[in-house]
C-alpha cells in the first residue's frame, strides 16, 4: 500500500510484488506437500523458541515473513494437504478455493445486514440452494454458514430449545463430541444411547422423555457408521422432538446417487450439517447448516438493535446463528462448486471411496489383520493382531516417520487403527505406501 | 491442479495462472475501491436473479468464476475496504493480512490438537502475547483467537457461568447485542444498566445481585463511550462477579499511550475481547479473546474424546471455546503486526483520531449541525437540527448517492448520525468529502 504511510519511515508494502511471491510459495507448496513428513516432527515449544518474543517497532518486509514461514513455521505444519494424510477425516482445499479465500479477503465484507455485503448474502444462499440439490436434499430449505459443525450444532440445538421448551438431547454414545460440548454450553441435559454390534443408535433404547432434540449421525467420527434415520425421525415425529442430523463428513458423498442410501430419512430432519471444508473439497471453515424449520433458529437468535435497524426488509443470516459479523465463506464454496461440477465432485468421491474399498481388502486379505467396523464410505477401521499396546505402538511409529498420519478410535474397548480418505491428492501409491508403512516393522 | 482428474474431463485448474489472475483482480480491486459507490447500489435479489439456480454438471474454468465476480458480485457488493467507508466501525484489511489469508487457505490446517498443527497453536499463542504487549496489557494472560466478539463473549460468559454458579449478567444499556445474544444462549438472565448523560454505565445503579458476569465496555458501538472499569472492577472483585471487558472497537487504541487512559481498570478484567479485524487492520475473522482465569475457560469448553487423546501433554486452544476445528487465523495478524511494527500501528490509529478530531470540529462549527456525545476515538456522533426524519433522510440520500457510507444510532430517544474512522485508506479528503456530501441537500 502506498500513500501517506510511506512518509512515515513505515515501509511500503508493494501488493502486487508481496503477493506474486506469496502465490510462487503457495503453488510450490502445493506441488511438494507429498514430500514432507505428513505429521509436523517438532516437540511442544520448538517453534515458540526460533520466534522472537515481542513484535517488531517498525514494519518489516513481507518477504521476512515468507522467509519464516518457510524456514521457522513449516517445520511445524501437520501437512492436511498431503496427499497421505489419512488422520481424523482426511480433507482437501482445492485450488480454486484457496484462490477464493484471496479474494475474499481483498473485499474484507462484514454480512452481518444484507446491506452491509448484499452479493455476500445472496451467494450464501444460492450456493446452500445449490448444494442441496447437488446433495439431494429436499427443496426448500433454508441454508447458511457456519464456522465449524460445532456451531452448527450449538444453531441447531439452540432452535429446538427454543421450539420445544424442553431440557435434554438425546444421541448415540458414537455422536461427535461437539454435542456434549453444545449440550453443556446450553445447559441442556445430554443422554446417550447405546449402539448397536455396527455402531449405530439402537432405536429399542431410545427414551425421548423431555427431549429437545435427538442428534442422528450420518458418517459417525469413529467408524463412519449410519445410525437409523427413518426409524428416528418416525421417534421424534411420534414425541414433538427436534431432528438434527449430523452429516458433517458423510453428507458430502450424497453428490453420488450410489451413495445416498445413507440418507434414508434424512428428508425428515429439522436441521442438518454438513461440512463443505470436510469432503466438499472447500478450504476451512465452511460448514453448511440446514433447517426445514428456519423460524426457530430466527426465534433463538434474532435480536435486531437500532443501530442494525434498516427499511430494506431483508433478513440477515446472522439472525439464524451466534455470530453477528460473517465472512464471505460462500465465495470459496461457489469457485469449488463451479470449477469442479457435479461430475468433479462424483470423481473425487467415487475414488476415495475406491481407494478405501481398495485399502479395505489387504486389510482383510493381511493374515494378521482384521477390519474392525463395516465400511461404508472412504474410512477404514483395522487392527493388527496384539495388544492394544502393540497396536498404539504401530500408529507411533509409521506418525513418527512422517510417512503418513493416522489417527485411532476405540471400539467395544479395543485400540482401533483408522485411514480416512478424503483428499483429492491421494493416490493408489499413496494408500499403497500407508499400508507398506504398516507392515514395515 | 494436474494428475488424475485431467483423464476425466474435468477441467485442471491451473493455480499458477489462475493465482495471477485473482492476485491482479485483487490488485486492482485495491487500487480502485476509492472509485467504487461505497454501498451497494442494488436491490434485494437483483444478484440472485443474475446467476443461475443450479450448479453446472461439469466443470468450468477458474476465469468465468473471476468474470462473474467482477460483472456479477461486484455490483452487490458494499465495499468495506473503501476510505468513505464510515460505518458501523470502519475497519481494514491490510495487504500482509490478505496475503497472509491466501496462504493460511493454503496449508488449511485445522488445529484441533496441538499435534494437527503446532505452528498454528503455537503462533495464535505467541501473536496473542505479541498484540497484549503492543496494547499493554499485564503479562500472562492466556489468548487465543475466536471468529467475533460475539462467540468470545459466548466463550467468556460461559467460563463466568462456570466459575461462579450464577444465573446473570449484568451490562449496561449501551452495551453491545451479542451480550443479549450470549445471554440468551446460555440461559443467563440479563439486567442492563442505565448509562449516564455521557453513555457510561452508572455505578449507582449497579445490582450485582446473582450476576455471574458483568460486561464492561470501552467503547460502546454508539458513541464508544468507555464504561468506568476501575469502579466495576472494585464492585466486581467485592461481589464475587467475573468482569469482561468488551474492547472490541476501542482497545486497538491502547497501542498508542495517549489513549491508554481508556485501559484504566482493564488490568483487573477476568476477559477481555479486543477485535483484530475492527482497528487492527487484519481481515475478518479475527476476535482477541484473553483471560487471566484460563481454567474456566477450560473447565467450561474441554471435552477429550478417544479419539483426540495424544500424549503429547499440550493444551488445544479449541479446550478454550466453542468450536473444535480452527483456521490458522494467527498467519494473517502475525503478518500485519509484522509488516506494520508497532509504529505503523500507531501511525494508522493516531491518523484516524486526527481525522475525526478534524471532522467533528467542523460539526461543531457547523451553524446548523451539533455533536450529540462527547468523541473519544474516532467515532463522531452528531445530527442536524430538525427532525428525525429530517436526518434520516440526510443518511439516506449519501448512502444512496454512494459517495461515503454512514449508519446512524438513537440517543436519549433522538436519530443520531455516526461517522466512523478506521480505514487505513482513508484521507482527509475522503473526510472532508463526507461533509460536502452531508451538506450538499
Amino acid at each position: 500500500m502506498e500513500g501517506v504511510w510511506g512518509n512515515r519511515e513505515v515501509p511500503a508494502v508493494s501488493f502486487k510484488e508481496d503477493g506474486a511471491a506469496a502465490l510462487e510459495w503457495a503453488a510450490r507448496y502445493l506441488e511438494r506437500v507429498g514430500d514432507y513428513p505428513v505429521l509436523a516432527q517438532v516437540q511442544p515449544g520448538d517453534i515458540t523458541a526460533r520466534l522472537p518474543a515481542s513484535p517488531p517497532e517498525q514494519g518489516e518486509p513481507f518477504a521476512d515473513v515468507l522467509r519464516d514461514l518457510d524456514e521457522i513455521l513449516l517445520p511445524g505444519i501437520t501437512h492436511w494437504q498431503s496427499p497421505r494424510f489419512f488422520a481424523y477425516f482426511a480433507v482437501s482445499a482445492a485450488e480454486p478455493g484457496i484462490l477464493a479465500e484471496l479474494l475474499a479477503a481483498t473485499l474484507n465484507s462484514v454480512a452481518f445486514l444484507w446491506r452491509t455485503s448484499p452479493a455476500s448474502t445472496e451467494l450464501e444462499a444460492l450456493t446452500l440452494g445449490w448444494t442441496a440439490q447437488l446433495l439431494g436434499l429436499p427443496a426448500g430449505w433454508h441454508g447458511h454458514i457456519e464456522d465449524t459443525a460445532s456451531t452448527s450444532t450449538i444453531a441447531a440445538l439452540a432452535a429446538a430449545r427454543e421450539a420445544t421448551g424442553r431440557g435434554a438431547v438425546v444421541c448415540s454414545e458414537h455422536a461427535h463430541s461437539s454435542v456434549d460440548k453444545a449440550a453443556k454450553l446450553l445447559g441442556l441435559e445430554l443422554r446417550k444411547v447405546p449402539s448397536d454390534d455396527e455402531y449405530r443408535l439402537r432405536v429399542d433404547a431410545l427414551d425421548l422423555s423431555d427431549a429437545a432434540a435427538l442428534v442422528a449421525t450420518v458418517g459417525t467420527t469413529s467408524t463412519a457408521s449410519v445410525d437409523p434415520v427413518p426409524e428416528l425421525a418416525d421417534a421424534c415425529a411420534e414425541s414433538g422432538v427436534w431432528l438434527h442430523v449430523d452429516a458433517a463428513y458423510a453428507g458430502s458423498a450424497w453428490v453420488c446417487p450410489e451413495l445416498r442410501w445413507s440418507q434414508a430419512g434424512v428428508d425428515r430432519a429439522d436441521s442438518l450439517v454438513v461440512n463443505a471444508h470436510k469432503w466438499l473439497f472447500t478450504p476451512m471453515d465452511c460448514s453448511l447448516l440446514w433447517s426445514r424449520r428456519p423460524e426457530d433458529l430466527r426465534r433463538a437468535f434474532s435480536l435486531v438493535p437500532e443501530f442494525l435497524r434498516t427499511s430494506d426488509g431483508v433478513d440477515s443470516l446472522s439472525e439464524y446463528g451466534p455470530a453477528l459479523g460473517r465472512r464471505f465463506r460462500s465465495l470459496k464454496l461457489w469457485a469449488v462448486l463451479r470449477c469442479y461440477g457435479r461430475a468433479g465432485l462424483q470423481a473425487r468421491i467415487r475414488e476415495a471411496v475406491r481407494l478405501a474399498e481398495k485399502f479395505e481388502k489387504w486389510v482383510e486379505e493381511g493374515p494378521r489383520w482384521e477390519v474392525c467396523a463395516p465400511r461404508h464410505f472412504s474410512l477404514v477401521c483395522f487392527r493388527r493382531d496384539g495388544s492394544d499396546e502393540e497396536n498404539e505402538a504401530i500408529v507411533e511409529r509409521v506418525n513418527r516417520s512422517g510417512e503418513v498420519f493416522l489417527s485411532h478410535t476405540r471400539l467395544d474397548g479395543r485400540y482401533v487403527l483408522r485411514l480416512a480418505i478424503g483428499n483429492e491428492r491421494t493416490s493408489e501409491d499413496d494408500v499403497r505406501r500407508a499400508w507398506e508403512a504398516l507392515n514395515a516393522d
